[in-house]
């Protein structure tokens, strides 16, 4: 290997707006270039602190077990579903997307007995549906995805709690593409775990995952508990459940890193810690309410432009996230050609599909850093350019004219 | 919550020289605040495969499947654990500190049938001794810790992996602590699958984990293999063995994402990734000779110095770890409040010590960036200081003496 090939890092400036990653804030970015400090450092556990109290803003919940899992979204999602779950256990899965399949998947691995109910790619589900099904199953858990940035569709959630405490259901929610972008009240919702990730509303990149999780899911996890060799001393017990068959999972043992104990686990991914705090903190200073609304409005502003535009928009729109939208590849039009020319020659990436949607459907997101007014009108500029280009008839500058009436409209001209 | 009292991250300075995390070289820091781009841009998937070129020349393999696990290092081994265990496997752990006994929890977790040789702390085992215990136990891995920082003892890998072919056990070890500062061949050594960590002597911060896999390691996971619901398509086949019981740590799935195929697994960590590139490149440009040269010179600088100081070193010196030493805290000296002065005093950080050693052992690292005379002297110096405050009698200057000398020897005073 000839190490003078590799020069130091140096990628091409790109507007991201697809479904995430996003731009990461560039305060974020500055705040992860931060020098190291010691695991247990007294400044170290402090700023610990504050991530589980700013979270807890974020997640608007009061549990106490709000934190970090150091790995990806999907990380936060195993870390709850392997600590929650026994082998054997009953879970229940409205399926209305890839991210749906994706608890299935995670669930199976954590030997559940996996109970699904779906609609089509587009819809989402009443809660008469869930309860229904809740009934006839009979689930230990209910697994739901909030946003599901494979169809854009936002799952309502506001009465699922109520369902889950009737029948004795622990209630458990994915909320990676959706918080920070859409109403989600942990407590008021009665959710007893919700997990999420950093590259999409929140503006940081990927590499930890919030979670929260109630006294409820904490006794759960409780009963499962070991202190493992190396560490245990005599005054450590066991809980009496079956042990969680992973270790980096364990979210007991995470407890009692994050908690008053510092019982060593993991080392801290300090870096990602210093970036997930300040994304919690910029959202908080302008915030919460006022961040879901500034995605709201750039969300609608695209919507109105890519309509104005001449183009169809994918499923159910009165659920639809507000940070991302599906735009039906119009007939005649290659969608990868385009993608590839909105990169190449306008450097801004939006997003492809998965599933029944490849081929058919674009991702376009506004969120995080990226729910940007100028975001949404170079977005919409492009891709009237391209679309022209490629023979695709729409009237000039009718998408952008749109646009500028939504923001009229909230008087943000 | 007032978020007005939640100002802009500002850690307290500090020199790390503790057991690990180390303070970051600045230049990666830099390489983390890079802006992010999409997970599929040309650019990242490019920035992908110079990782796996890099790690190759770090980890000395020609093993294709080099690449990061997306979380701290014991997210490395644990994804080769659970990926290479089945239930019910015999496994076999030589442990000789703490992280043996992580691996034998691990395993655990993985429902391996986990058989354990041990050694006192401070010593590491002879070749013969593991031969032994592998021909009575008969496992299907054997499991080692290169360096184990509880210790500061290294083990002597390079004689097991021929006696693995013999008798054809899979060779795992965790290179968390030692990678970069010490030897380690995993091609020549006959290694089939090591981790590692970046906050050690790779000069970055905890948050992602190089793992390399060996081809008989691939063959043993794709044996395992699932593709999951929701991007499988009629063309993906399973393997025939047992599924991995985890979706994030699954190394089949995790090599169709860094491999040509770019199946959708996690959203890649990218200022993680970037910064575990830097370090490798940085590594590779001063030459990875010259990187562990450097880190055995300014060890035995600090150990010269310590010995001077009048401090006993704690275990097998001629086993130790080149950086991390293990230093005997002398009768009547509250060792606690060394490290209190050390810190709010100097701004130096060394570090404490788990299980038996608690209370008797400082471990005072010399890793990474902080592998430097500079920081040796400091430290020497500082401690000298605090120790003579507290009224440890020792010879003034000798420590510093000791390690002066030790550069001379060197030429590099």
């Amino acid at each position: 290997m000839d190490i003078s090939q590799f020069d130091q890092i140096n990628p091409p400036p790109r507007l991201l707006m697809g479904p995430g990653p996003i731009n990461a804030d560039p305060r974020v970015l500055r705040a992860m270039s931060t020098q190291l400090i010691g695991q247990y450092d007294p400044a170290m556990t402090q700023y610990m602190n504050e991530v589980m109290t700013l979270y807890r803003g974020v997640f608007r919940t009061e549990n106490r077990w709000t934190m970090l899992i150091d790995g990806t979204s999907r990380a936060g999602i195993e870390a709850i579903l392997l600590s929650a779950i026994r082998p054997g256990d009953k879970v229940l899965v409205p399926v209305f997307g890839r991210f749906g399949h994706l608890l299935c998947e995670i669930a199976r691995r954590c030997q559940a007995e996996v109970h699904t109910i779906e609609v089509p790619w587009g819809e989402v589900f009443t809660p008469d549906q869930i309860e229904d099904a809740i009934k006839r199953v009979r689930p230990r858990l209910l697994l739901t995805v909030q946003g599901d940035t494979s169809t854009t569709m936002l799952q309502p959630l506001a009465e699922l709690g109520a369902i889950c405490q009737r029948y004795g259901v622990l209630f458990y929610t994915d909320a990676t593409a959706s918080l920070g972008g859409n109403p989600l009240e942990s407590d008021a919702w009665g959710l007893d775990a919700v997990s999420a990730g950093m590259q999409k509303c929140l503006g940081g990149p990927s590499g930890t995952a919030p979670i929260t999780l109630s006294p409820r899911m904490e006794e759960v996890i409780r009963k499962r508990k070991r202190v493992e060799e190396g560490i245990r001393t005599a005054e450590h017990q066991d809980g009496d459940d079956q042990m969680i068959l992973s270790n980096y999972f364990d979210l007991g043992m995470i407890m009692d890193y994050w908690g008053p104990e510092r019982l060593n686990h993991h080392t801290e991914a300090t870096t990602a810690l210093f970036g997930a705090r300040e994304c919690a903190r910029l959202i908080l200073q302008e915030g919460l309410d006022n961040t879901i609304a500034r995605h709201q409005l750039h969300g609608e502003a695209l919507l109105s432009g890519i309509q104005a535009m001449g183009l169809e928009v994918f499923g159910d729109v009165r659920h639809k996230m507000n940070n991302v939208l599906g735009v039906v590849i119009p007939a005649g039009i290659n969608g990868e050609q385009v993608r590839k020319l909105m990169l190449e020659d306008f450097a801004i990436e939006i997003g492809t599909s998965f599933g029944p949607l490849i081929g058919k459907v674009w991702r376009i997101g506004t969120m995080g850093y990226n729910a940007r007014k100028d975001c949404v009108m170079q977005t919409l500029s492009a891709l009237e350019a391209v679309l022209n280009h490629l023979g695709f008839k729409s009237v000039q500058g009718a998408a952008l004219q749109a646009a500028w009436e939504r923001y009229a409209s909230e008087g943000r001209l």
